[in-house]
């Protein structure tokens, strides 16, 4: 990584607690990573992107906010990138996928609480992150009860809106939904001053659906036996998706499929031997690359995940049609309230959306991954493992951190399911 | 208690188990309750429900049952009890406050979970409570996670009507809550095939408000020094709230109340000598009385609780002005959305109750009781403790379940907290 402590220190990053960070991730990159083999040329880029993760897309955002560009920071897929990029802001969606931070979160919130709001908040109590630091706004949601109250603390911090996910899907749920985008258009407006029209508006719904259309595609060549690209590459461009900029990801990550589609003709005929498993539950924010490499590391490969890092941020598209805000609003309310997040109740178009991708991929097991503590998974593994024994599907379910402890248990555990499948 | 072990059976009761938890109620309920000295003769009456409590108001239930009238099961404060009364139906506030419980609980769901959740599920999931048994059907809520989601799991064992709690208390978030009360109306009226007209809906509303004046009442006595009342005595009243026939209640609380009155009058002079407690905090349902307990074997007496076994129940009138089922709905929506329960973002309201009844209650020290797993109470609790300091009001924060393991060590901590007042 270049020298950016210049940068680094007018963020007001702990330089000294930062440098630990920037010491761990390049040989966990390596050791994870750079040792997987046949790996698509197209990858070089994301690898770029890591290597450079603190440095070059920072140093980007700041020559953007040097001229008045305003950085707005996300944690949910509920939050709608459109907005934000019609406003002329531009949109990091945090990552909070490191132990790294999590002890620092403990300070100022429970230790009880799933890993995600923990690291959440300790990567900017603890100023470790180059890209909150950067952030002039943070937007919130009520999707669970963990970060529906640590947006209180977090406000102390940085400037938070939040805006309230409905609970359920019924009617009037979709006009609340569409009402509390209207308000984060104003909140938009009023932190950059530039109006949102239906002009800009049209333009970012082009630019993100351009992006959901490559992840799409990429997703969709997964679907071959064998995959083109290893379930942890895969990840990796969706994590980086929620950061990088939507323009040239979407480039990037078109230039990749081509790349894919010549493999995908070169393997005809080699169907591939390993078991095909689909991950579902909750996200796995960057750099969480625990379970697919436990699970690339057997005779398996991650062909798809049910969640929030895979189909969940790119399925669906919002219909461009009409040509009145009222109508811009209400599409995208209408694509956004139809992510299938457990913090809805009920919440049994998951299952379905399960049970469709086991036919489109392929899947020989699912496993259903929820980081400890998150109530609303937890409470609904039972029904989806219920639902889907119900229908002959192998799986088995696995709550975990970031801690690297139960390593070892999981992969004996996930050895043995591969085993039966 | 007498026999009813065919009243049972009928209910689907598991009678083996439920032999257990009537073996240790009595035990747990002398040594707590009848060991205290100096009781109101006005206590005999609560004294007899819990000597009767799975026997003669569990009747009078399978009496009104027969006549057709239908029972309706509650586990939150923001079900409106006016409601299920003006359908002509009879409103039962489940308790779930003990361990016993929680074993069957954990069958159907994770551990992790709030012991409240656990005792409510495993109550049903066991068979072992006769007033869930004689439940036609549930009212939920999504207040926090884990209830909106045992919902789900519940609803396999008997009919559950889920109401949505807004997650913020702004304009648009009270109308909701005013739709969602209409909704209650008609599924009450669907369940009991009685219409609610204005008038059975203002004598429901007399009825529970009567109801609300008593327990005021008790509180206002509470607030002499020394407290006419014990908290043990005063926990136990407001937890039979829940369950008791609204007006034979009512009555006899004020009887009660009468008494306390005269005690008052002869303690003149007397200030006490015991460090006055308010408990704030997740609810402490039937028969939680551990944290009580604990309190009042030491130099201290507990005068308030600041929770959903306490003032968030009774304090707040509906107001009874208008003659439209349109404008007593909004009375009822506004009453009850101003309870200030830690699921809403922000609640800052709580912090400003606690801060009145300091005052009001002469409070020397503030203890913040949560059940483990709550994340909303448990993230709060650090705001909660800024703002008592900030105000130089002594407080401590207890995170407990309902076992007794750690009762030896909550005695300890609240021995050197009271030392230090
Ligand atoms: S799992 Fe739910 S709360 Fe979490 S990012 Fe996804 S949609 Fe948002
Ligand atoms: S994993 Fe669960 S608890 Fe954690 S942020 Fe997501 S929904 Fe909330
Ligand atoms: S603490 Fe909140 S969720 Fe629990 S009973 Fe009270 S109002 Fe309902
Ligand atoms: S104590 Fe907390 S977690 Fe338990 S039911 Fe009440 S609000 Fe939910």
């Amino acid at each position: 990584m270049g020298n950016y402590k210049e940068l680094w220190t007018k963020l007001g990053v702990d330089l000294e607690k930062h440098d630990k960070l920037c010491a761990v991730l390049p040989e966990m990159y390596g050791n994870t990573y750079l040792t997987q083999e046949n790996r698509p040329q197209g990858m070089n880029y994301f690898n770029s992107v890591v290597a450079e993760i603190h440095g070059f897309r920072i140093q980007e955002l700041d020559e953007l906010k040097k001229k008045g560009t305003k950085v707005v920071g996300t944690f949910c897929v509920f939050v709608p990138d459109e907005i934000i990029l019609a406003a002329g802001a531009v949109g990091v969606g945090l990552c909070a996928g490191s132990e790294f931070w999590v002890e620092d979160g403990e300070k100022v919130l429970p230790r009880n609480m799933c890993p995600l709001i923990k690291a959440l908040m300790g990567a900017k109590v603890g100023g470790t992150c180059p890209y909150f630091q950067s952030c002039d706004m943070i937007i919130g949601e009520t999707t669970c009860d963990g970060k529906k109250k640590a947006w209180e603390v977090l406000d102390k911090y940085v400037p938070v809106h939040v805006m309230e996910i409905p609970q359920m899907k019924r009617d009037k749920d979709y006009k609340l939904w569409a009402s509390e985008i209207k308000e984060f258009i104003n909140k938009m407006e009023e932190l950059t001053g530039n109006k949102i029209t239906v002009e800009s508006l049209k333009a970012a719904m082009k630019t993100v659906s351009e992006k959901r259309k490559a992840l799409k595609r990429l997703y969709d060549l997964r679907k071959y036996k064998p995959s083109p690209i290893s379930g942890l590459d895969s990840l990796l461009i969706s994590q980086i998706a929620f950061y990088d900029d939507p323009e040239r990801f979407t480039q990037k990550l078109n230039e990749l499929c081509d790349e894919l589609e010549e493999r995908v003709k070169e393997d005809k005929g080699n169907c591939g031997t390993k078991k095909r498993i689909l991950i579902t539950g909750t996200p796995m924010a960057l750099p969480n690359w625990k379970l697919h490499s436990i699970i690339e590391s057997l005779d398996a490969e991650v062909v798809v995940e049910e969640n929030c890092t895979g189909t969940r941020y790119f399925e669906n598209q919002v219909s461009s049609e009409g040509e009145t805000m009222e109508q811009l609003i209400t599409n995208i309310s209408d694509r956004y309230l139809n992510i299938n997040c457990a913090c809805f109740t009920p919440n049994t178009g998951r299952i379905d959306d399960i049970v469709r991708y086991v036919k489109e991929y392929n899947i020989d097991g699912v496993i259903d991954a929820d980081l400890a503590f998150c109530h609303t998974y937890a409470v609904e593994s039972s029904s989806v493992e219920k639902e889907l024994k119900d229908r002959n599907i192998p799986i088995m379910h696995i709550e975990t951190d970031y801690s690297t402890e139960d390593s070892g248990q999981i992969k004996t555990r996930v050895e043995a399911f591969l085993e039966m499948l």
